[in-house]
């Protein structure tokens, strides 16, 4: 984590394409580059200009690199907050290794994943958490995860969680008033006061917790599991789901044996298909295993889609009830299956024939309905688990905080925590933050980002 | 091959990256962007300055696609010499798609390939040569191929090639008067003139075409032919010669079942290394076949590596005879085998024990010594089919003239012919060109480009 070296990297996606983009930070950019840029324009008048497109050829030892485009970006006004030069070059894989190397021989270092966004972040051109919103946005496979990411960028989430902080300061203070006169027994703090700003915290953070649920789904897609009978054509379903769509995906690498998983983009959402092991009361100990997994995957999901053989037998209120109990939260969409043989009368289900690809549209537009229906009011959603984690630990110091008071004990022993937990929420957006946080949140970084 | 329209096109290559490059081309591109790209710049003074990067928000449907930077540069002074517009966005995939998709409904059209530099063509921003040389620039592997494409993009080939073509007009000119008064018998034209622009334009439409065999070496790769008997350590030589390397490509597809062919990268040239069967005099009629095959890979060779196996029997002149009657213009290399074995005294050969991999390095050296020595002076190298069967057509034509000259008939029956070559070298640069040659040339571009 080297600052203050001039750095480069390409931008652009690494391949043969139309125009290669390179960018340069570092406070000796500008003069290097003086040094191989010859702007097509003679006039000795000529000077660079902040901003502009120079049209111009690179040359090095005595070599005509390229034709290239020059953008000079003065400090404090670029991306990182140092000089940037942004040059875009004809877009052949060799010429893209001669202009690094020549830029190496310029003792212009090439850049670390996330070094341009860490330099941002270190000179306050943004905060921890939109530079984590950057790295989202590059990541992002769906609508939905990309305006949470764009969000996120732009700040709102932000202000949200620093007006979090800045209550939990205020809370701080008023416990610190308690602290320092307990022991002579005056009160300066309003309890009353210090009860509402405890209550309302606890609140606002449990309400982001809450978010993250779906933040986390968004981000990495939302799990939908597929559950019911063996045999009642949960797999068809899946491929019939995944075939109407054109956008399948192979299946993701490192699922578990019994469980597979698919993801699919459908309104602007991604959507992780989880097939599981058929539910009944097994006797076979290796098939009470694939149920237990099936059941944690019912844990886990925001959606359930229960499938049973509307052919060979009713409804029965029973299975739904089990998989209530197992994850009261999720959403579930009943799907009467085989319905091109079954003359069961069906109500509150979905009719479908997997087989025949009969009734699939349905699904899917009661999946989008569902997803509206989780989809939380909260302007700020947390996205990262480095977010939750800290805003866990608020949570809990706050519990600790209204218990204490209940007590009636003084609050000498949240001293330490209390400092713990304004650490933990001043290190989503960088308020507080040490050298290792920064190293592994820019590392899974882009290059060029 | 639509003109006038509005065009975009990614132009950085595809796939997840910190920046993703769209070009736009066209008329009306302007005033389309103007209604979805917001500056950040709030200023009622605000307006758009050529040339610029402008810093602000694409939204489109209420909806914020991206914070880009937009940059317009007006007509004519742009690459396609239209209303050009260039925006950088994040990289995402998503987006990628996304804002193409916004373009594409403001009735901004999906580009073809090559269509930037065709518009560029058509609006005489480059010449038909200087458009091909394009392509080759972002096609370029290889430091040599890339200098090629870099001369041809900038002008000098097409100043040559345009002389050349004016040469051709005087001697027509000179030709034309002998035929309009032929029938007067009365001779304008100089003979002694005439027959020296004869000579010398004969003489540089050779220089060229023999250029042309160079200049395709470079673009495609030097062929360079690995011979020798049966046995002689041809194939270890090879893998011994791309183990040392460690830009090893796989090997091409389409290679005949009998030669293997490999590509690797030395001194700044492209290496085609072609494996062949063992030339022995054979009996049974499938190793024949295999051997005709290794005779048919020596013509096209420029480079010859003869190896024989030292360990085995001392060096046969008569090996090598039989390659130069096959090609007499090849650098021949004799590498002496298996040295580690033998105790043979070897002169004016390479002693090599491939197996050991001692000696690669000494033949790489001279394999950069003979292309040196290979590499024409002229200053502009031939390296399109089109170009050099454009140029045989001259020359065959400059023949004809010569003889019609020597036996004293009339020139009358030259004419269509002489329309027909300067045809042909006015299609070199695109003085002379019809709508299918311009698609055939620019549909082997890169979208974007």
């Amino acid at each position: 984590m080297e600052i203050g070296n001039d750095i480069v990297a390409l931008a652009s996606a690494e391949g043969a394409s139309a125009i290669a983009l390179f960018r340069l930070s570092g406070a000796g950019v500008r003069t290097k580059m003086e040094r191989v840029f010859k702007p097509r324009n003679k006039s000795p008048r000529f000077q660079w200009i902040p901003r502009k497109a120079m049209l111009g050829t690179l040359e090095y030892q005595h070599r005509i690199l390229d034709e290239v485009l020059l953008i000079w970006y003065p400090a404090p006004h670029s991306y990182t907050g140092e000089d940037m030069i942004e040059i875009s070059s004809h877009g052949s894989v060799y010429l893209q290794r001669s202009l690094l190397q020549c830029f190496y021989e310029l003792e212009i270092a090439p850049a670390d994943p996330g070094a341009f966004t860490l330099r941002a972040f270190l000179n306050q051109k943004l905060d921890l958490s939109q530079a984590e919103a950057v790295a989202d946005l590059v990541a992002a496979d769906s609508a939905a995860a990309y305006d949470q990411a764009m969000q996120q960028l732009r700040g709102g989430y932000s202000q949200h969680i620093e007006q979090l902080r800045l209550n939990l300061v205020d809370l701080a203070s008023l416990l610190e008033l308690e602290l320092d006169f307990s022991e002579e027994d005056i009160r300066f703090a309003d309890r009353g006061q210090l009860q509402e700003l405890i209550c309302q915290t606890k609140q606002e953070l449990q309400q982001l917790l809450d978010g993250f649920y779906w933040g986390n789904a968004i981000k990495e897609g939302i799990p939908v599991v597929i559950a019911g009978k063996p045999n009642a054509g949960k797999s068809t379903l899946l491929n019939a789901l995944l075939q109407d769509e054109r956008a399948i995906v192979s299946p993701l690498a490192g699922t578990t044996r019994d469980t597979l998983e698919e993801r699919f983009y459908w309104g602007g959402y991604t959507f992780r298909f989880i097939d599981t092991a058929g539910l009944r009361t097994a006797t076979d100990e290796i098939e009470k295993l694939g149920i237990d997994r099936s059941y944690k995957a019912i844990e886990k999901a925001l959606i359930v889609l229960f499938v049973w053989d509307a052919h060979a037998e009713p409804f029965d209120a029973k299975d739904i009830q089990s998989i209530q109990e197992k994850n009261p939260k999720a959403e579930i969409i009943c799907i009467a299956n085989k319905t091109d043989l079954s003359h069961h009368i069906v109500s509150k289900a979905i009719a479908i024939s997997a087989q025949e690809h009969k009734g699939i549209e349905d699904i899917k537009n009661q999946l989008l309905q569902c997803t509206q229906k989780l989809q939380p009011t909260t302007a700020a959603l947390v996205t990262q688990a480095r977010h939750a984690e800290a805003l866990k630990k608020a949570h809990k110091f706050i519990q600790n905080v209204e218990q204490a008071l209940q007590t009636n004990v003084t609050a000498d022993w949240l001293a330490f925590e209390l400092k713990e937990a304004l650490d933990a929420l001043g290190a989503i957006t960088g308020k507080v933050c040490s050298e290792d946080l920064l190293k592994n949140i820019f590392s899974k970084f882009c290059i060029g980002k």
